[in-house]
């Protein structure tokens, strides 16, 4: 009998999707979040996103920072698209033996992450685990996006050259638990043409390939332009992930004029690569990390 | 050092929401959604709520039902409120050796659920979790409901008759895993103008004191007029827990023109007590599901 492990995180989604009509969404199951048109304002963008003890923190992690981790993870998803975020929910599941203080610190640090992107809690849910069981936080927030400024990972044309901000690999160190979502880098980069753009969640090595195969591109991409961060190897940066920084397509005359205009205070930006012609072919770079492989 | 066992789930989340702002929200936590007005057309609703291996369902139950039950929770929320479904988001928790088969049975019936009462599906997360940890089904979802009929907790006033839809008790038998959100219903008693509902998930010993307290009224009740499942005793009726009928209160003379139009296709009404004047005092009933406590 199959097992999640013996096909993976990309193949089971495919799978899972089967038995749904198809999506009468702007933009349906497969980019960063969903989009919705009420038919009037901005556009409203819908995510999802859990993260299990043992997985994405250990229970000596600070509360606080799995707090923060947890929405700020979902407002990336809204960064990468352009957009902001509006209405947060929590569903907290945990086992009864867990400590009143931990579970206070982590809605302390839900509180300051929401509070630093002006979001707002709608509501949530608690529920227990059995004994044992790992405690798990799946954060559900709305968000928005200028209708004509919302960036999908699909849009990317042959020619177009790929960036990312900030510097890549060693998030394990510290930076998994209280990065910054790139909310005001991804509104500056949909306002600049960007052509196709995803949050860094599972390493450049894994997401990369898979914003080409969105955008029906072939990639190069320069090993050694890479952003690595400071103590970190070339292989951390590609295959960590965690990074939580943007991976954009932009054409190139746009990119030298962002360039020329990008704000001192923001995240720095770093061409590391060009979409190409010709239909994606899978394994071009080994590395990152994928659900159920590991 | 106190943990979540020692205070309960109630106390809990009241503790939890010291951090936050006030809401900017129509509706903040607290009610069965959030209530969201953006100015034009229906207000939307947003619910999160999960369902956990061990404690909601077991690993032997049919995974179709515990896809359907899972989407049907938040379809319940919605239906409480006079509201029907919209968006749905699925995040799912596994280990890596789950049978994909089981995973691809608990998607269809979500998309079973979606089906029959029209929502959309939106995206999605699957995660792992340590070998040996359990199934954590976490659903967000986006509803609307008219403007003009909005149904909350708190607004039952005193002399208003309590009642619900359904018989109590027993869900443990099957019901838990393929209960009928009661949309038709809860659309219907908002149109006739019911003052408070919420759906009964913990057992109407738990869920009528919490409709009572945020209705700042007191109440009475007649156990005998408690619509029993067949085979079930009026203690299961009180405390089983999982029934997802709707409880409601309307006052009397909505009450009799209500009964009198009733329709039979839908799940029959009966009246079960009354709110009264007064403060509203703790445990006035004794039973009913508290996560945490148990």
């Amino acid at each position: 009998m199959k097992t999640l492990r013996d096909i993976g995180e990309d193949a089971l989604i495919a799978r899972l999707l089967t038995p749904f009509p198809p999506s009468t969404l702007c933009v349906g199951p497969g980019d960063d979040c969903a989009v919705v048109d009420d038919g009037h304002g901005p556009w409203r963008l819908l995510k999802t996103d859990a993260i299990v003890e043992g997985i994405h923190f250990l229970r000596e992690a600070p509360p606080e920072k799995v707090g923060w981790k947890a929405c700020a993870r979902v407002i990336s998803d809204f960064a990468a698209m352009g957009g902001s975020a509006r209405e947060i929910m929590i569903t907290l599941a945990c086992p009864p033996d867990l400590e009143i203080h931990w579970v206070e610190g982590l809605y302390q640090g839900i509180a300051r992450c929401l509070a630093a992107h002006e979001a707002t809690l709608a509501g949530g849910e608690t529920t227990s685990v059995p004994d044992g069981g790992p405690i798990m936080i799946s954060v559900a927030g709305t968000g928005q996006v200028d209708r004509r400024h919302c960036v999908l990972r699909s849009g990317g044309q042959p020619g177009d050259v790929i960036a990312v901000t900030g510097t890549l690999g060693g998030s394990i160190h510290g930076k998994h638990l209280d990065f910054q979502p790139r909310c005001a880098e991804g509104a500056l980069l949909a306002q600049a043409g960007a052509s196709a753009m995803m949050d860094l969640s599972d390493g450049i090595a894994k997401d990369l390939p898979r914003l080409a195969q969105a955008s029906h591109c072939q990639f190069e991409w320069i090993p050694e332009a890479l952003p690595v961060t400071p103590g970190c190897t070339p292989d951390q940066a590609l295959g960590d992930g965690e990074d939580y920084e943007l991976l954009f397509a932009i054409s190139p005359a746009r990119w030298h004029a962002l360039v020329l205009k990008w704000p001192e205070e923001l995240a720095p930006i770093h061409a590391v690569g060009r979409l190409l012609e010709g239909p994606f072919c899978e394994s071009a770079i080994q590395g990152g990390w994928e659900h159920f492989r590991t």
